[in-house]
């Protein structure tokens, strides 16, 4: 790599940079979905991907969870399929033309009835009021996931997702941090890290994510039963509305000194 | 909403949100591919998907784009839903488990395979050296691009793309701008237009994107034969090695003083 300043120097640096491979998910013998993602934690992604999508909520629906037979074109054995196998009576997903979107052809596409897919899919009951935070401890949560990057620090480039246990006298407590190029792989990877603890529905705890809140994120939110997302960044008008409909707390521009509250200021403790 | 500050002072405030909502595509009486977009420039956003894609790469291979005849739960009529109509003699795609990724059976899944699938897939020749862009240009795009967010302005939550035609004395002009909740979707939606206006492949053109260069943008310049991307943060490994493996100038970090240069630093005059 060689940076170029405005002043005219040229000069040539190491780089370190965010790994990014493919990840190819089988369930049940049969390929589901393909993914850019940074290698890690795969295990954890794929099984916090299923919880997204509904597919498992509890750890004994997993038989088995293992890199596939594959190779790749220099003969090296793949690490980018993964094969999970359900335990019996577990349903099989279909396969879909997208990770991201409930469809149903009976309801058309729309928001609404993307809300409506993803209130019904959920397997926990609803969130509750379990859950307390201090306001000055949730506008440290973005520089505390921020502190806690090990690969943005080297690379510069990628999302975090990180779960914050929130004890009875309101304050928080990192659990789990995972880095992705993708902020959905980073938060499936902290979902899955959660079902393999035992620890979902995920009643007490905060999630906070670098960037953006969108649809997606409310909704594995909602599937894994946090009660709380928090953003660095803006939220779409759909994450609103969803957070709403699951009775989520939505909070974004989370930077420290303010906090944007869109849904479920209650459980708020200001 | 509401904004909580850490002096415990609480404010109700009117408050903008971007658009998402989900958005199925058709080609040729078949589902393809859904995705969560912000409403706005559909039908560039599908074309320059299929481009990206591979499916198309000339604007007289679309027979018409149009929304679908479907309603919502209300009755109210569906603008999610995009109908392609190809051609006589252009082939439908295969559906696909994912947007993102080319997938072999033959070859395996693996970075390595993934490059080879998107340089095999290119309609149009290498990128050539048609294109210089002066340093003080390139530096300054970041910005302009910045200042050219309309829906950012107001709702804080959106990336943008934008093609930036570059002229014979390395300067640029800004030709079109896209925002969207999704960065991939901003591109696809300045290809799109590209393609309507006849000017596929943009050889004599800079993508300017916000956040990081992906794999995927590295792939979506490509198809749409542009020689260089710029991102205001970093790119993965991957990116990087599809660029120099396609020939493209890939730029990241690009933040008005400097900027680093990951491939194809000859296209830039310091």
């Amino acid at each position: 790599m060689v940076r170029l300043t405005a002043d005219g120097a040229r000069r040539a640096r190491a780089d370190t940079l965010a790994g990014e491979e493919p990840l190819e998910i089988r369930v049940a013998g049969a390929p589901y979905s393909v993914t850019m993602r940074t290698p890690g934690a795969d295990f954890d992604l794929v099984a916090g991907f299923l919880v997204s999508e509904g597919v498992i909520w509890d750890a004994g629906q997993v038989a088995s969870v293992g890199y596939g037979a594959g190779v790749n074109p220099d003969g090296t054995r793949s690490y980018n399929v993964v094969e999970v196998r359900l335990a019996p009576g577990v349903a099989p997903p279909a396969p879909t033309l997208t990770r991201h979107v409930y469809t149903s052809s009976s309801c058309g596409i729309c928001g609404t009835a993307s809300i409506e897919a993803v209130t019904r899919a959920s397997r926990f009951p609803p969130a509750g009021d379990d859950l307390r935070i201090r306001l000055e401890e949730l506008l440290a949560l973005g520089e505390r996931l921020r502190r806690g990057q090990q690969v943005f620090d080297t690379t510069g480039g990628v999302h975090a997702a990180g779960l914050f246990a929130v004890d009875d006298d309101g304050t928080a407590r990192l659990e789990c941090l995972r880095e992705d190029v993708g902020r959905h792989n980073a938060v499936d990877k902290t979902v899955g890290w959660a079902l393999r603890e035992g620890r979902l529905p995920l009643r007490r705890a905060v999630l906070q994510v670098s960037g953006r809140a969108s649809f997606e994120l409310v909704q594995k939110a909602h599937m894994a039963g946090v009660p709380a997302l928090a953003a660095v960044s803006a939220p779409s008008a759909l994450a609103v509305e969803l957070a709403e409909e699951c009775g989520l707390t939505l909070v974004g521009f989370s930077r420290g000194e303010s906090v944007n509250v869109y849904a479920g200021e209650h459980r708020i403790l200001a």
